[in-house]
């Protein structure tokens, strides 16, 4: 049976990738021997992050990133991380109608992630996926993240290109790359650029861009609902990958996401002994108790914990 | 020393406060001891998470509510998780006129704390700083966090009471609800209750609050700016704090908030010690080399990582 899913992965079926993703989701006994068995066929797929606040429009320029990838005859992973994506659901009719075309494509995979009552955390699941899909022969994986926040750096452990969103018009916007998403962009997009303050918006990226410490990041403006500029978007996310490819930087990026996926499984591999009683001894729960009492305190209780682990 | 800085942090010193902090966020020797010795003196403080999108008004709101549990004797704690926040020093002109005020009261402590390049992640650090605020004599501690994600979900954990901030004509805040925020609310505030659109926001909330799981969720509406309604939401946390200690929440929100700060501490210890050569004898970055030559694979990586360090 573990042959059967990891063959039929590799062939790109859909119904094996997702069975296996929700093998792997569910922290199953199997699904880190599946892991093992497909990291060999790792590492053609180009990894693209896509973020920016909800209304940015990332999700409608991802659709249409992904038909300009079918048109080229390129295969395409789409792994949603924000829960207000209309590829988690939570669309509105046009974009659900726009979704659809994508949805009955076999050559396009997509897969929402929710990033509650993750255990151990978000990022874990999202690397297994991410070396699933290029295994299954994606040459495109597009992960989208919303907001600032951890995701958001996280973000660059996992992709190759990482593309920015930017709307005209939210002011915060700017502020945000100021205060921390500005060095994790390869490339802008000034999405929605039909709309008024684009010029203002493409100007205050621009100065900030000169500033930082990769003034040539190229800033694209787009219009994602009629598809105007998707087509440099493209072409930019190529140079960019042809960049890192002769510049020796793709492998530099790949080990940080490999280090990252590393310490992520220790980590989920670590909690989940912690949660084990047999292990642990006393319940945690108990300890808990304890450290409501003052009896003990967090510091120590976690040193009694650790000690009953470690060598 | 580890003597004086306690005393005069449980004085409540701002000096000390901060020295503390700075001891706990760089992991250095002391910091466990220094923790192990508060935590006897904690349990008193009040936590308030507040969270919202940016340009929400949210810290505007958290000035406000800070001015008025001053006027009623109460020592205030404030910590900022998000990055653009003016506590953090994004602030806009205005707003830091607003903040000097607090900022110059010896019974207001101010911290804010990025989420960039935190080995261990943002929890841990933030339960360690709420610690020692509650241990400093400070009445409430408000937790200011940004946007949909990990970070508002997180805050539950923390929080004895959790205020989302909305606001009106952004279309995505009640979509942002319905994907998760929703189930975390103690009390909703929308804000710029001045702005057009206020009763239909107010009404999609209602309607949303009905079909909810807790459906006598209070709903204030406030004008932050002028403070107007702010006194309403003081209220409105203060009947949430009371319902929690008649009715014996208030015992299983700190369960929850100790088992995760538990968790966070064992989680960064062993991250401490995946990264210490002398424990793990291979550095790194040669099993990083090892899984891009196909090598090796992550999880065979992590198992024999694992097999070095546990029992």
């Amino acid at each position: 049976m573990k042959e059967e899913i990891v063959s039929k992965v590799l062939e790109g079926d859909s119904r094996a990738i997702a069975r296996m993703i929700t093998l792997v989701e569910n922290h199953s006994k199997e699904a880190s021997s599946l892991m093992k068995e497909i990291h060999r066929y790792t590492g053609s797929a180009h990894i693209i992050g896509v973020t920016g606040v909800m209304g940015s429009g990332k999700s409608t320029l991802i659709a249409e990133l992904t038909r300009l990838y079918r048109k080229n005859g390129k295969k395409v992973g789409i792994i949603a991380i924000d829960p207000t994506s209309p590829f988690s659901g939570g669309a509105l009719l046009g974009d659900r109608v726009r979704m659809t075309e994508l949805i009955l494509d076999k050559e396009v995979f997509i897969r929402s992630m929710g990033t509650r009552g993750m255990l151990g955390g978000l990022a874990g699941a999202v690397y297994d996926v991410v070396e699933i899909l290029d295994a299954s022969g994606k040459d495109v994986i597009l992960v989208e993240t919303v907001g600032v926040g951890q995701a958001e750096v996280d973000i660059i452990k996992i992709a190759d290109t990482t593309v920015v969103v930017i709307v005209p018009g939210l002011g915060d916007s700017v502020q945000t790359m100021k205060a921390g998403v500005m060095e994790i962009a390869d490339i802008y997009v000034v999405n929605k650029a039909d709309h008024p303050g684009i010029d203002q918006t493409v100007m205050e990226i621009e100065n900030l861009v000169e500033l930082s410490s990769n003034p040539n990041t190229p800033i694209i403006k787009t219009i994602a609902k009629t598809g105007e500029g998707v087509s440099d978007l493209l072409e930019a996310i190529s140079q960019h990958q042809k960049y890192l490819e002769t510049e020796g930087e793709l492998e530099e990026k790949r080990k940080i996401r490999y280090e990252a996926e590393l310490i992520e499984i220790i980590r989920n591999h670590l909690l989940d002994m912690i949660y084990d009683e047999s292990i642990v001894k006393q319940r945690i729960d108990t300890i808990v108790d304890r450290i409501l009492s003052k009896e003990t305190d967090p510091y120590t209780a976690a040193e009694e914990i650790l000690g009953r682990i470690l060598k």
